[in-house]
């Protein structure tokens, strides 16, 4: 690695810890009213965005990127008015800092208390949407964190542009730039640095991206990550399933938007339903567009399904595509779901109240729903304002991470002379 | 590393991840049944475990062992009869399963609750004491976590001899044998293993030991840890001190036992109180036999002082020996906790509570107390009833790792039928 781009990572992790002491120190008021100064300078300066915006196209278009990334990059006045408006929305969360987790007296009087706190510094590394430099850095400052933000090359102007209206917000209440920083330079290497080079430094490695991504983070990283791998997320339609409920559940888990990790990938149905059940959905599903691939007792409901092979259990597609498999009852749902899924989130659909709560206790996933749609899989969904992303690890942060995640903790105890019995 | 190793380790990765799947499904019951089984056990073959442990002692007596070794590898019908009381007072602990942590019912009608889940498989590294073999396995059982212990080599046969009390209590209650395991081996490339050859089955890794396996365990870990660096703790006694108060925590902080993590290694005494305070409990010191190095100011107050180097107020002695500093009030303490402490344990002694509440905020270490001494940093002393060490990690558990930090959890969510919305 070369010392020049070392010196100058290196340098950025020390001004982002002495960011993060001041972020400790620094009121919620203050913290909320830069996240209202950035939304405003967001709205400000849309028109130098759109046309930071503009350049990232053009060199996308002429790299040859597919129509799907395109759009990811694209900005609009609507975009850029949804990012300001998620800033102010940022703000009105309650503060996820100085919160009393727990609170105790002890026999010897001695009162302890477990304060939330800032988790320190954190290093996001995330591709192509560039409202993703608004949304977390936003939350990072929203719960104290300093944070250095490395985003993709192919949306380097937009991301300058956005990047430049938070720190405008941050000045302007008087905290320090350095609260939000941006890895100045596009040299791969310098994840590298964020990964594993700078360990004094950063206290989390939060990865948005693709596999490629997030597994490289996995190999490489020195430092504690919140990550997930993927959502290969499950409906299992029970015997004792409503038809018109299992139908719209597994409509919208598959297709209201494909693209998104809480979307479902493979449906099973019980035998006994086949034709009550599994035939009328798939039917549905095929009529909507939706690619079905089924074992032989699906392919004979429908002459249009094709045959699933072993690898499709497996797949997440994040496309019009699914996954459908007859099963013999709750046990062997549970079974398939235990080997195939990636622990993101299982829903079932039953009105059997005895075997719903057998699968929500027994399934191992970040979220398990009774009778809803996988795409609840959402910090906004689950009531936390806004998440940085949705883990599938089981350490410090599972399922949607939002401000409560991005925190850590101490304990504050209160005595009057105590000293420790021999 | 070797093939037959290799195979033998991740045969222990699959029998733990099979066990931590039956266990998942236990009841509280009959895990606390197990404990307390194991309890009786241990009890019967306290003989058997004698004679084990006074193998061990013949062999670390010829290796040369220290006596401070010697005594902690050491067992007495004492100490047995404490691991067993221990394995029964954890049994006693309320489940810190399935607990509702979280609850919350959405505008649109599904209830969303976040329950705590086991976190599945954990490895622990630890050293000499084979008290740990009986304190760790029954946290991690308790806890619905199967356990695989990998201990010193010095107490190889203690180990074993207790490993074997806590797997008949498994047995005798109709659960895995493999819920704890023991590496079977003190090849020192198994611990390799544990660290980074087994990431698809163990998911986090508890070390308990010196600074060189810590070191060790940062470096080569492909999985989560939960483990602490060092306790270079701190009394700050301020200009408002009540000199009594003070003497008693300083005390107690450095002496009641010197080689625990939560000792203090640094008294700060402000300036305007050196002859009033810090000159009678220097004295105090010296005369309970600990060896003082002090600053300029400090050792003029008493001849037998030592000079303080820089290095002095980074160290964690362990031992009967106290640094002393002058420092010109509160920010400047916590400019020198900021500076060379280790973020562990520190205690301000005074009575003006506008600067206990700056320090107990502005201090960031797992533990911050006001007239308290530091040695209350443990989790029996917080009331967690047993702890697994005390983590000055940031990430998913800081401060004593009890029963609650060794459980993730998952979001159970209930619906009627609910869809999201585009």
């Amino acid at each position: 690695m070369s010392a020049e781009l070392g010196g100058l990572m290196l340098e950025l992790g020390r001004r982002a810890l002495e960011a993060a002491d001041a972020l400790a120190g620094s009121s919620r008021e203050r913290r909320d009213a830069a996240l209202r100064a950035a939304a405003g300078e967001l709205r400000a300066q849309s028109g130098r965005i759109l046309s930071a915006n503009g350049l990232d196209l053009l060199a996308a278009e002429s790299a040859g990127l597919n129509r799907a990334m395109l759009d990811r990059l694209r900005l609009d006045p609507d975009r850029i008015e949804s990012m300001a408006v998620g800033l102010e929305a940022i703000a009105s969360l309650p503060d996820p800092l100085g919160r009393i987790l727990e609170e105790k007296v002890r026999p010897n009087g001695l009162l302890i208390q477990r304060i939330s706190v800032p988790l320190g510094v954190i290093g996001i590394i995330y591709e192509s949407r560039p409202n993703v430099t608004a949304d977390a850095g936003a939350l990072c400052l929203k719960s104290g964190n300093a944070v250095i933000l490395r985003g993709g090359s192919e949306a380097v102007n937009s991301n300058q542009a956005i990047h430049a209206c938070l720190v405008a917000g941050l000045v302007s209440v008087g905290l320090p730039a350095e609260c939000i920083q941006r890895v100045p330079t596009q040299d791969r290497e310098a994840v590298g640095y964020l990964l594993k080079g700078m360990t004094d430094y950063i206290d989390v490695i939060v990865p948005r991206g693709g596999k490629g991504l997030i597994a490289r983070v996995r190999e490489e990283a020195r430092v504690p990550v919140i990550g997930h791998l993927d959502g290969n997320c499950h409906v299992y339609v029970n015997a004792a399933a409503d038809v018109n409920v299992a139908r719209e559940i597994v409509l919208n888990s598959k297709l209201r938007r494909t693209g998104i990790c809480g979307a479902a990938e493979t449906v099973l149905f019980d035998r006994p339903i086949l034709a009550s059940h599994a035939e009328p959905i798939v039917a549905a599903l095929l009529k909507a567009g939706c690619e079905v691939r089924g074992d032989e007792d699906i392919q004979s409901l429908d002459p249009r399904v094709l045959a699933a092979t072993e690898e499709d259990w497996y797949t997440e597609y994040l496309d019009a595509i699914v996954a459908v498999r007859t099963v013999e009852g709750v046990e062997a749902a549970m079974k398939h779901i235990a080997r195939y899924g990636s622990a993101h989130t299982e829903s079932i659909v039953t009105t059997d109240q005895a075997v719903a709560e057998l699968f929500l206790a027994g399934v191992d996933s970040a979220i398990v729903l009774h009778n809803a749609s996988t795409q609840f899989a959402d910090g906004g969904e689950f009531g936390m304002g806004a998440e940085i992303g949705i883990s599938t690890d089981r350490f410090h942060a599972r399922g949607p991470v939002g401000l409560e995640q991005l925190v850590s903790y101490k304990y504050v105890v209160r005595g009057q002379g105590q000293v420790r019995p021999h």
